[in-house]
């Protein structure tokens, strides 16, 4: 809390030099600084590429006037501890994926993705217009964080195997690195499942302390250089159909921003998701390619292992069903989910299809 | 053009006034505002929210300094007569489907849609990562225009018929409306094709002077009421897979804007597309659910029809290949389009056709 009084001096210190020089804007106190910890190493494709367009266009949009200062993980605090950094006022914000923190509260898994959930559209549709926005909040109050959403990572790889998964049978004993339920589904299908941090994940898989690992997708696995140490990639994956990455605010801070940065925090959060998820989609392609020509082998699983990954999704959603939130936030975004997919697979999805059979590719 | 040097005078004279009562941002030159005139009139779903979200985002992100003042049509100039009006400097800028105006030049149906194109990501891919945006901005130096995309519709319905579609050959010597190329795909098939504004559609599918129409989808077709007077609706189409709206602005205006105001602007419309396209996307399902209990019944073409519409949209693109502009556009958007869905068939599009077989649905 040391730190949070120093910051909020400082502002205050600011605005009234700002006043002088400047003639500070009408809605603004002043110039402020927000420390964002993230869960990702500087340059990691993907993600810290969506941190890094929070900042900008918070920065470009206030005209310098409310600025994000990005901190790498170890710069402040690990990749891991960032929730607990921002919940108790040791920084402003952070930028990773909620699932992480399944541990704090088994609900957030839904504001990252869920097994068999929301590709990142219906993620989209349920956030902001089927209530998850204001479940978001009502989780962060019990942490004291407003929650945004800013970033998403797509439908990501089923990930990197030394040997082809040939059955469910593949998984027991396997040494895995995955996040969230998804973890918890391979845990049922015996694997010896690890949450390890991105930027440690090439050294676990090369040393052998992995067997295997999913990290996001062709992109961002790309730049993280599995290929060089693992050549069966999967390139679908039932535990993360679109993740949305978050950009939470410290609630105590949240609440100081005057309501046009609140406007200037929330858009650039929509319009990082929107130019973010953009950029990873048009280079996924190029990048697949790449690794093919490197001699990367790309599979698909097969029927029985995702009716496999089914049957243990469903037990793993049901055994948190004993927390009264977590079943408010499962049904929210079952309901909305049902409705999403109800015309997007007879538009969207009819749609690609015909374009698929009439046109090839 | 007096109309622009009166809106100038007025800016210089708000903001000498603002520098004296509130001590002026040093960002701005003074509160601003941008008449916006629309092709749809108030309250249309899906179309209208778009520009409605635009005015309300840049409103409240600079604090009131920069506002949107929306002109609905007639209300300045007709529904299809404002890209002159923004060219000319008439207005500031407008919002609208660019694909009304490939008569100005065919390049702009690659903004809004073209037949076996994109779907909104796919089209969102290319604006901002694959040249789109770019390209927009060159076709805008022509007409004094500066482009943005400031919404979409999602993958827009078939249409609305007052029988099924059995054959190809049942468009022959049908009245329908449909704008940009997918009208001139079926006008191929001998259907007498009419671009009518939105605003007068359901008076003219009443009154027989058209059989049929498409307009958007479940959640805007339903506001227009077109169940009332046709009940044969085809769910998927091949037009419009994800419809761009365009909010640009007249280029004298958008260089009069500083950075930060240019900033605002560009990542509203960013915003802009990210929540409205998810509002209807959340709500056309249920939209849907409500038009088949008033008696629509829902249909998919045939492949054989899905064939003859290939075959059509193929010689309408290639007529336009004599330009050079089209011809580079076209060829931008397809070189994004075919690396966008190699990634997205294998993952999203894999990751669903699972999801629908392990849960149903």
């Amino acid at each position: 809390m040391d730190r949070r009084s120093f910051l909020k001096t400082t502002a205050l210190g600011s605005s009234a030099a700002a006043a002088t020089a400047l003639a500070a804007p009408a809605y603004a106190q002043g110039k402020r600084t927000l420390t964002m910890v993230t869960s990702w190493p500087r340059g990691f494709a993907v993600l810290d590429d969506a941190a890094t367009y929070m900042e900008q266009m918070v920065g470009e949009m206030s005209d310098g006037q409310l600025t994000i200062e990005k901190k790498a993980p170890g710069e402040l605090v690990g990749a891991l501890e960032v929730f607990d950094a921002v919940s108790s006022g040791q920084a402003d914000m952070y930028h990773s994926a909620d699932y992480y923190f399944i541990g704090q509260h088994p609900g957030y898994a839904y504001f990252t993705a869920v097994p068999f959930g929301g590709t990142a559209q219906e993620l989209t549709n349920w956030y902001y217009h089927g209530g998850g926005e204001e479940l978001h909040d009502e989780l962060g109050q019990i942490f004291n964080l407003k929650g945004l959403l800013a970033g998403n990572s797509g439908s990501q790889s089923g990930g990197w195997f030394r040997n082809e998964i040939n059955s469910a049978a593949d998984f027991n004993g396997l040494k895995f690195r995955m996040p969230g339920l998804g973890g918890k589904v391979l845990g049922k299908l015996g694997a010896s499942v690890q949450n390890i941090p991105g930027g440690e994940l090439y050294q676990a898989l090369s040393s052998g302390a992995l067997d295997g690992l999913e990290w996001v997708g062709p992109m961002a696995d790309e730049r993280a250089g599995f290929q060089e140490v693992a050549k069966v990639y999967y390139t679908a994956g039932f535990h993360e159909p679109g993740s949305g990455l978050s950009s939470s605010v410290n609630l105590d801070v949240w609440n100081e921003l005057t309501p046009a940065q609140q406007a200037i925090m929330r858009y650039a959060s929509m319009a990082t998701t929107h130019y973010q998820l953009a950029e990873t989609l048009a280079n996924n392609g190029a990048a697949l390619a790449r690794l093919q020509s490197q001699g990367v082998k790309t599979l698909q699983f097969s029927d029985d292992v995702w009716d496999a990954f089914g049957k243990a999704s469903a037990e793993v959603m049901d055994e948190n069903m004993g927390d009264e939130l977590f079943a408010r936030i499962r049904t929210s975004f079952e309901e909305s989910l049902a409705t999403s997919a109800s015309w997007i697979n007879k538009s969207d999805g009819y749609y690609v299809q015909q374009r698929v059979r009439v046109l090839g590719g």
